[in-house]
This record gives structure tokens, C-alpha cells and sequence, in this order.
């Protein structure tokens, strides 16, 4: 397959290049990392980002930024840096990419444990993480041309303790390179609509 | 206890207030219609709000927009009506009202069956019906001053079939008076983070 990865230098998105690379070429994108670049943010550059991908079989995101804070300290605005990024930056993915991608094709978008989980200072993490869930099951059901979509919902990652323990402390950590088989499940098996949740 | 009802000429809304009615001071609020009016979308409206309806112990929303379209017809700026109205407005009364509500106070919000459940053209309800389940879950294990926070999830309701029906063929409607019960049990008792599902 031809798979357009974009947050292919990310923490979780190198172990999910290392997974699908071995069987699949794959196109990676970023912000500011990868051969094409993209905010996903912003719909403009997710269809020039397609453009320049040309044909594909499978589109995986392991990208999207969120605000963390204090509820108390929580404003409309900072609530909007995760609906924009992390939410509708993904969901851009499928809005363009549904007229464009391979009959049979899919998209992998990811959410975390948040949505189930929440942390102190994490509520904008859990809204967009449920949001997503709630957007692929619907999204599923409307998909052309036999198209899949699916959600992953990893929980902390190993790689990312050193920073985020503090936050995370009684989560038991998850190896990105077993997160990552939750992407290889979605793109090479046969469901959609499903949250593959890798705790 | 005194509890402010937004929404409360709506469909839901009125069978809420002849709930909540039946033993507290309900006041209503609307963006027509209502003793008070807002605009849930906009914080500076809903801070009004607040300062107009006085002490509270409890805000209850039956309120909430969103844009129905094809997935293939929707466009980001269509997800936006459901995430600036249904979601963010019924966000900014927690926000605003975290510290304002009555010790012990507590926010029920509505969401609604298309979270698990999805329909074509319904990708924005089920985006934000799960972004409201998710963010009340995280809420919920923040708010100050035993503060509490409850969604309630209803099915399509019976008194809307009359225009609803050709969309939602198969599901059970639900009495709004039962739906109602739900908010009862969201305001009288003494759960927070919970999602109630009337079906
Ligand atoms: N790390 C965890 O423990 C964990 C657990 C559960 C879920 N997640 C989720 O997994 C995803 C990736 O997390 P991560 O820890 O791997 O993050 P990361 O190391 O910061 O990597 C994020 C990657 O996504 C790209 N990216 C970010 N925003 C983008 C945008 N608007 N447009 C295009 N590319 C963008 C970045 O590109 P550049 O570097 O080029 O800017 C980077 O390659 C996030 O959605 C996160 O919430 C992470
Ligand atoms: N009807 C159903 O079958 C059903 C099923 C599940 C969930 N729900 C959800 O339940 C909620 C109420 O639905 P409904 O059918 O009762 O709707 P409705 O009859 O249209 O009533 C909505 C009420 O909310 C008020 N409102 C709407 N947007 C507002 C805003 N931005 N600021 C302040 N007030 C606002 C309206 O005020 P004005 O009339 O004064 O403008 C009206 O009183 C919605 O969130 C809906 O998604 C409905």
C-alpha cells in the first residue's frame, strides 16, 4: 500500500513508520519534519498536502496539538487550540481525503486515553479525544467506496514519561511500538468505525 | 433550590421545567424566549447571564445547535456551528459558572443518542454529543466546592418524530417527560462525570 503518514517524526509516529514501513511505502508529513509538509489545521494546506501526496491507499495521522490547563484556569480560546488541531486538523483528513483516496481505502486517526481517563488539566484532551470517537463512528457509516476510518486510542506513551509522569502517575505506560500495531490493525485489517483502545 | 434552565421553551426544555418545576424555582432563559436571554456561544452573553439570574444551585441546559449535512457536502465551517453552539456554549456555562454556583451546586448539559448511535448526515452531532460526554467526564474531577457535572444523553424524543422520524427509522423515541427524569436524577442526587443514556 501507499500510506500517507502525517506526524511521521513524532514520538508515536515513528514507531507507527517503523511498523508499516516494513510492508508499505509510506509518505510521511509535518509541520515542520517529513518529505511534505502540512497544518493539518488549516484546510488549504490539508488539499495542497494531497495534491502533493498523488495516489493513496491509506492515510494515517499521528498528529494534533491540545491545550493543557487547569479547569479553572481554562478559557473558550484554549479549548479552540485542540477543536482546531487536533480535532478538526484531523477531521480535514477525511473531509478532503474522502473524494480522493483508493476504493477500499482507509483513514487512522488518533485520540488517547484521555477520552476515557481524564487527568487534572486535561479537559481539553478528553473533549477532542471523545469528539474524535464520536466523528469515526458517524463518519463510518457515510464513508464512499467501500472507505474505512477508525480511531486509536493510545494510552501514555513509555517514550513520553520522562516528561509526562507527572501527570500520568498509576497509568501504566504503553510501548509506542505496541500503540503502533493498533495502527497496522486499522490499515491492513477490515473494520471500520472502531476505537482501538491500546492501554 | 434555585435553577436556572436554558432552553427551557424548547421541546426538552419544558419538559425539564415541568420536572424540575414540580418542587424548585426554575429560571428560564433563552436566546428568544425565556425570563433571561443569552447567547450561549458568546461568554461575555453568558457572564451576563449569570449576573442577571443570581445565586444558584443548580444550571440545567436543554439548548444546543448543530449543522446536518452529508458527510461528503460537510465542510469545517459546518462542524463549527455544532462546536461554537452546542459544545462550547454549553462549556462556557461551566466555565463562567465554576465560580459562581452554590457550593455543593451542580451543571447538567445535554447531549444526545447520535454519540453512540450515528445517522447519515449526523457526523456534527455525534462530534459534539461525544466532545460534551468526554469534557463533563474531565470537568467533573475538578470542580471546586463539591460542585458536580452530569450529561444527559436522550434518545430522539417522541414530541419531535413529527419532523425527525425520516431520520432516525428504527430508533425508539423517548417521551421528552422521561427524558426529563434524567435531569431530575442529574440535579437531585449526587453523581458527577456521569453520562446518562435514556433510551
Ligand atoms: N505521547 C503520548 O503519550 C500520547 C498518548 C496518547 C495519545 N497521544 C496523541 O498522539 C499524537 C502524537 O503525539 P506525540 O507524543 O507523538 O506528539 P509529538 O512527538 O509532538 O509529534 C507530533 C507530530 O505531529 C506533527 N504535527 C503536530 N501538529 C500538526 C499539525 N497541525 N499539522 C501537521 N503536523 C502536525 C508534528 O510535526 P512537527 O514536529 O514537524 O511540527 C510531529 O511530527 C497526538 O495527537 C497526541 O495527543 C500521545
Ligand atoms: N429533540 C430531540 O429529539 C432531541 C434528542 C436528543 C437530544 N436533543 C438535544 O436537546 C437539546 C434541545 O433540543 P430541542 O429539540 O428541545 O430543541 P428546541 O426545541 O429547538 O429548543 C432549543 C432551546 O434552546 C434554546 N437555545 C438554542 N440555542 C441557544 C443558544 N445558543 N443560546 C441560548 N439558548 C439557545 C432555544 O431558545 P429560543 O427558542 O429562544 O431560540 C430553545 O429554547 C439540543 O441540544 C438537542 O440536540 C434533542
Amino acid at each position: 500500500m501507499r500510506i500517507l503518514l502525517i506526524g511521521a517524526h513524532g514520538t508515536l509516529g515513528q514507531a507507527v513508520a517503523a511498523e508499516l514501513g516494513q510492508r508499505h511505502e509510506i509518505i510521511t508529513a509535518g509541520r515542520n519534519s517529513g518529505t511534505l509538509r502540512v497544518n493539518l489545521a488549516d484546510m488549504a494546506s490539508v488539499e495542497a498536502l494531497y495534491d502533493a501526496a498523488g495516489p493513496l491507499d491509506a492515510v494515517v495521522s499521528a498528529a494534533g496539538n491540545v491545550h493543557f490547563a487547569p479547569l479553572a484556569d481554562f478559557r473558550p480560546e484554549h479549548y479552540r487550540v485542540g477543536l482546531d488541531d487536533k480535532l478538526m486538523g484531523q477531521v480535514n483528513l477525511v473531509l478532503a481525503g474522502q473524494r480522493r483516496l483508493n476504493d477500499g481505502g482507509s483513514f487512522t486517526l488518533t485520540g488517547g486515553v484521555l477520552a476515557d481517563e481524564p487527568i487534572v488539566a486535561g479537559s481539553g484532551a478528553s473533549m477532542v479525544n471523545a469528539a474524535l470517537e464520536g466523528f469515526a463512528r458517524a463518519a463510518a457509516i457515510e464513508l464512499p467506496r467501500g472507505l474505512r476510518i477508525n480511531v486509536v486510542s493510545p494510552g501514555v506513551l513509555v517514550e513520553s514519561m520522562p516528561v509526562y509522569a507527572p501527570f500520568f502517575r498509576g497509568f501504566e505506560p504503553v510501548p509506542a511500538a505496541r500503540a503502533a500495531l493498533a495502527f497496522s490493525k486499522s490499515v491492513e485489517g477490515a473494520h471500520s468505525g472502531q476505537v482501538y483502545r491500546v492501554k
